[in-house]
């Protein structure tokens, strides 16, 4: 039976949809109801091309209450630049929650996936960050970066950024880009120790497979998110830091135990703290974060499909009737 | 970057696709693909959600040499009919092999689904029902009863069909339907055991969860293919039957194990032939399907993510420019 489906480009999305507090709020509420097993959650479907240097995830989840579930594709086709294009694109689907019915195609390239990802990391900041934060650092120097900095800036407005990157160049960029951005002093320091040392927030947002940052490095009083993890074999934090933190967060711990930060904890038998708290439950006050101004926090966000549904819905709410309509 | 993408509806696919030899063809080399390990084929992503009454899954397959490979999301909401709505709805998405671009959206609602799945019933057919066919059967009366006939028919020219179902006026119809379709005199058939005496090929369509067809009533020359059951749970072919035959054969073993005949076999412990062949197997005559024409066959079809990759691929390189084309 033909219904209406709406078509959303990335261009579209681009002006109708941006990093707010009310995005922050939406993906807030999504770490709760997964807390509060609202949720279907299934493993990510992952697909693998060799041969064509591709690779290809898809995430989905059903959240009690929520009027839409997404489901998103992501492929990743490495030998893109090459080509002119870009590595990364995708699409996510909105369902109704109700029918099944396809509601909204929204054609995002990975858009809506960056702002439901700096989202998640404006929550973490909300809830485990220092109340009070002056200097804000970020090591990686692509978009996460910049969108990590504006994000936390959103729930902690501290007046200093920090920028490191392996390429100093890029570092500057970034931080000229975050200077105008967010109107405060943006520095690219080229000793990663340093930017820990003067930071009480830091996000790595890099594709590492080694530490960028060592557990030397924590001071009190110090927040460290790191989103870059989100594959097995990526790690961007030193395993023992997990341990010398007051509390390691985990945004779903079955997938941190596999592709985020925990992996290399438990591959190298360090892990001795059982089943780290998730964000949500800190979030519902069940588990708990940071407990004083000195404590020292990590969280570690993998990307869950609960944020998927959360942004597509929300998309959905706010622009019901944007893009082209089609009736299938 | 932008690109184009081709969008097209579920009745502009119906009238551009139609099962015949062609897909036929383009269904037999995907199986073919399978056997020659030239596909990469991730476990199907299923998510249910219970208080809606509604489950959804995404099936996914890459075929080296293909130009493209294709994501089906297939959601089920059971309450629909009381709605005016169908329960089966979705849609595929084709994504170019090279780059991960999105090529097409084809908002099928299911159909290049029935396509494919018919298809392979034909594919099934070919390598594996005995030569001459004079009578075939089917046991269901819904889409696929009638589709699956017309697919067997295509490489069996057989000259009559016989249709049972728990529903005797609903087999009446699809027996009419059948008889106009094919112009082959069509009968409704009241007792299942008599329409498997009287067929030399016979096809199960149902939703079961007890078989519909016992192993008492195999006879020489017999071929079955089983598409019905594509869930844990379900089975429309008495487990001794599997043994009873001179081959049983499955379109993919790791999922016929856990969601076609053969699991219900496993768990009552009968089944002592270690691991079947697979239909792509027997096509490329690594392993033996049909040695005789008095040979019992039986072929396990529970659906794979190559044939979604193979009907869609198809599709666009036959309509490249079918639809509506959005910059996106």
């Amino acid at each position: 039976m033909a219904h209406d489906i709406q078509i959303v480009t990335e261009a579209e999305l681009r002006r109708l949809v941006s990093l707010d507090l009310s995005t922050v709020d939406v993906i807030e509420r999504a770490f709760l109801a997964l807390a509060q097993g609202r949720v279907a959650m299934p493993p990510i479907l992952s697909m693998v091309m060799a041969e064509a240097h591709g690779e290809v995830d898809v995430k989905t989840a059903y959240v009690s209450g929520m009027e839409g579930f997404a489901i998103k594709v992501s492929p990743g086709f490495f030998g893109n630049p090459a080509l002119g294009l870009p590595s990364l694109n995708g699409l996510m689907i909105l369902f109704s929650a109700k029918t099944g019915l396809v509601q909204s195609l929204y054609l995002d390239n990975g858009y809506l996936t960056d702002i439901r990802t700096a989202a998640a990391g404006a929550v973490a900041a909300r809830y485990l960050a220092p109340a009070k934060v002056e200097t804000a650092g970020v090591i990686g120097t692509g978009v996460q970066a910049r969108l990590q900095m504006q994000a936390a800036h959103l729930v902690r407005p501290f007046q200093r950024v920090l920028v490191h990157g392996r390429d100093h160049e890029k570092a500057q960029r970034c931080a000229d880009d975050l200077a105008s951005l967010l109107g405060i002093v943006a520095e690219a320091v080229v000793d990663p120790a340093a930017l820990v040392r003067d930071a009480q927030l830091v996000v790595t947002t890099t594709p590492a497979r080694a530490p960028v940052l060592r557990a030397e490095w924590l001071h009190p009083g110090l927040h460290i998110t790191a989103m870059g993890s989100d594959q097995s074999g990526k790690t961007e934090i030193d395993p023992r830091a997990l341990l010398a933190a007051d509390a390691y967060v985990c945004d779903r711990v079955s997938q941190c135990e596999v592709s985020g930060e925990l992996e290399a904890a438990l591959a190298a038998g360090i892990w001795d703290r059982g089943t780290p708290p998730e964000l949500g439950e800190v979030i519902a006050g069940h588990k708990q974060g940071r407990r004083s101004e000195a404590d020292i926090t990590i969280c570690d966000l993998t990307g869950t499909g609960v944020q998927d549904t959360a942004i597509a819905t929300h998309v959905h709410a706010m622009h019901p009737t944007a893009g082209t309509v089609l009736r299938a």
